[in-house]
């Protein structure tokens, strides 16, 4: 693997999903890779999740680890041309390139404005390290993807699926804040890698990028998309179409117990309880979102080791 | 040791305190101890001396740190049953067994609001960790306790008392800031634990919890339960019973050379010169606070190292 | 070595650069040294390659690093006799003496006021650390000096240079905000120190400190100064005489290819583009600042290793 930016850095699904669930049952066991590299983690956006595991799965695999808050430091500038008279102290272009030299490995994190949606998809951020950076790069959520969130759940659905090709749903769910598509355009992106019957369910108003959703079926009735579902991935995102808007806070989208049946539940979380799911969900036995969480860790390291194999 | 929240979490506190010091002779000695575990310290407020000394102690045992400003991130929710549609992005509850799954042991900074005693009396940022986590915490000054504070404080008494039975007082001294208890609720709790003569002397209105105070001698005259001290611990805190309030600042409790004699001055430190106490006491023979804050290290490691052979 | 604040603390510079490029060949041969022994690295101000290169090179010896944002915990007294009854909580003589307990190295960056030109020459910061902490301080870039930062530049010189004695000149540029005048004064320093023949050229008013300056010709005609040139060093800084303002923003002394014909451009980044110098000159292949950042972790390695060697 020579980066590992988007989903189709990933060359056979299957495959890296099973070197995830081995790397977790002898997750030192690569220790050795990492001896001597280093792996910058550079933050644009606040992490909780993503800055943990991702850090562990590089300690397990011996890397040494810097991470930077970008912000505390000062603004990069990212267009071509400019004359820096104002708030930016330094181009991305000298920026990539000297941390390049620092790093073995290069982590971002960058999050949409959800304002200018022509901008968002040039994913500039990201993209300006992977043009300016000698090293490779790992997107830790950029403006419109977070393959490492997808990664962990379909490794997540492959350890858990009690049939050959079960159904999953991605539900809408409300949110006061306008959120990213980000995780949804991901999760949705490997469903359709992986072996399972795939449904999108969302209100009128919320349809996302038709690059994206393809030959999914998209359902607006929710009662009628859940139907015998064995998996049900609960997510808010703000508009597409009229990019970045909060239209609906249709409580009657919020994931009950009723609803989800036998389905397990599943969520990249932060959650926001009683608004996008019932807490009853989370208490049940058929929430997975912490067996979910787990498995960022073993997305990051599969992905940090295909990457650390490919250097030496 | 399953976890060190609180001093009733040591058993034997002379064993403990004698193990510490032996530790400070040989720091690197158990580092195999830490082999591929993850300590996760979590603050939720500002730090200084206790980010140092843990961090440095969980390194001194062979352990992974991971440091999360919780405030960079999003703000937790810690009630039951809320509707998450305002300012809180996720609950303690997914976010402590998020955490554990990335920890080998949790340590928690939050300090109390110092506005509702009530809340600040239940713990809640601690206990919610104590209660969801899946692994060891470690209390690093919550609300109303400071134990490794407390744990320092006993290892340096043990290490330069020159007499079987010292006497140790503790006297409030002013702060233009409302400061929190809990480090003389700790150092009270643990002085009652140890084999000393020990007196509690502050202006009337600044009465600790009885809980706390049981039947140690509180004594109003500064300079009478001064006299003859052996080890004088001098510390603010904000008024408990007039709760959170600063009532005086009257700086004839402010601690001098004259006042102090030939005992040896503790405090936890940061200390405001010339407010708490006046530079010739810092400067002279008699202050011992560089010393304690050294064994800020020693007390973190030997609590650490207590839960590793337990985690074992 | 026993500390790396200023220039002169190095006793043989031809021998030092030797020793740094040999370094850079070689970068894990001295793992050993820094072994249970930690770095703690203190930023009162922002940082990105100090930062990421300082503690890089410290890994690369095998040290542990420790990185605190003074300004996340606490604001630091530095001034004598003070009654703090303000807004500084800990006073500098405490938390030299205490970091120096969990620190082998202590490393400071602490930028000038630019306001009071008597204080920032005083470098309060910097050497209140050298005077209190009882182990080698590092200077990360103090109000006057940038010794990490000079050391990389000639480093890099010594490796990139194809004569003997080439010609170097410093050369003024604008810039929207008042910088310090650290890095010129320091890069001055080691040229003054170093085999070449070395030129300073500025718009009038911006004439640096005598003491620094000594008898390095300065040419205010920027055409003339640059003839022949064999490395080009520009750089911002505010107004010394008239302490901390911007004099002048005169897009004349930007610097451009035409001006720098066949020299080498050099600059300590972050640097605006089309501000101080033309996009052309950072594509060409006569831009060094990529390499220079590089010779940044060398420069670092090299002095802590150094420092690490006279401790053991």
């Amino acid at each position: 693997m020579k980066k590992y930016t988007e989903l189709k850095d990933i060359k056979d699904l299957s495959q890296i999903v099973e070197e995830a669930i081995a790397l977790k049952q002898a997750p030192f066991e690569f220790k050795h890779l990492g001896k001597n590299k280093t792996l910058v983690m550079l933050f644009f956006n606040a992490s909780l999740r993503t800055r943990l595991s991702t850090e562990k799965a590089a300690k397990n695999l011996g890397l040494e680890v810097q991470i930077l808050n970008v912000n505390d430091s000062w603004k990069l500038e990212f267009d071509d041309g400019t004359v820096m008279n104002a708030d930016t102290s330094e181009h991305v272009k000298e920026a990539a390139q000297v941390i390049s030299q620092y790093a073995d490995v290069i982590a971002v994190r960058a999050f949409p404005s959800l304002v200018d949606k022509e901008k968002d998809a040039q994913e500039i951020v990201l993209n300006s390290f992977i043009k300016y950076a000698s090293v490779p790069i790992v997107n830790m959520e950029s403006a419109t993807a977070h393959p490492l969130q997808a990664l962990a759940d379909v490794i997540t659905l492959e350890e858990l699926k009690t049939k050959k090709k079960p159904k999953v749903v991605i539900s809408w769910a409300p949110h006061p804040k306008a959120l990213p598509q980000a995780v949804a355009n991901s999760f949705i992106e490997v469903m359709q890698m992986a072996n399972v019957d795939f449904t999108i369910t969302h209100p009128q108003g919320y349809e996302l990028s038709d690059a994206i959703v393809k030959d999914t079926p998209v359902i607006y009735d929710q009662e009628k998309a859940l139907k015998e579902a064995d998996f049900v991935y609960v997510k808010n995102w703000s508009s597409y179409t009229d990019y970045g808007k909060v239209l609906s806070q249709d409580a009657s989208w919020m994931m009950t117990q009723e609803k989800l049946g036998n389905a397990k539940f599943m969520h990249c979380l932060p959650v926001r309880r009683n608004v996008v799911v019932e807490d009853a969900v989370l208490v049940s036995e058929n929430s997975i979102v912490i067996h979910q969480a787990n498995n960022r860790t073993y997305a990051a390291q599969v992905v940090l080791k295909n990457i650390l194999e490919n250097i030496e």
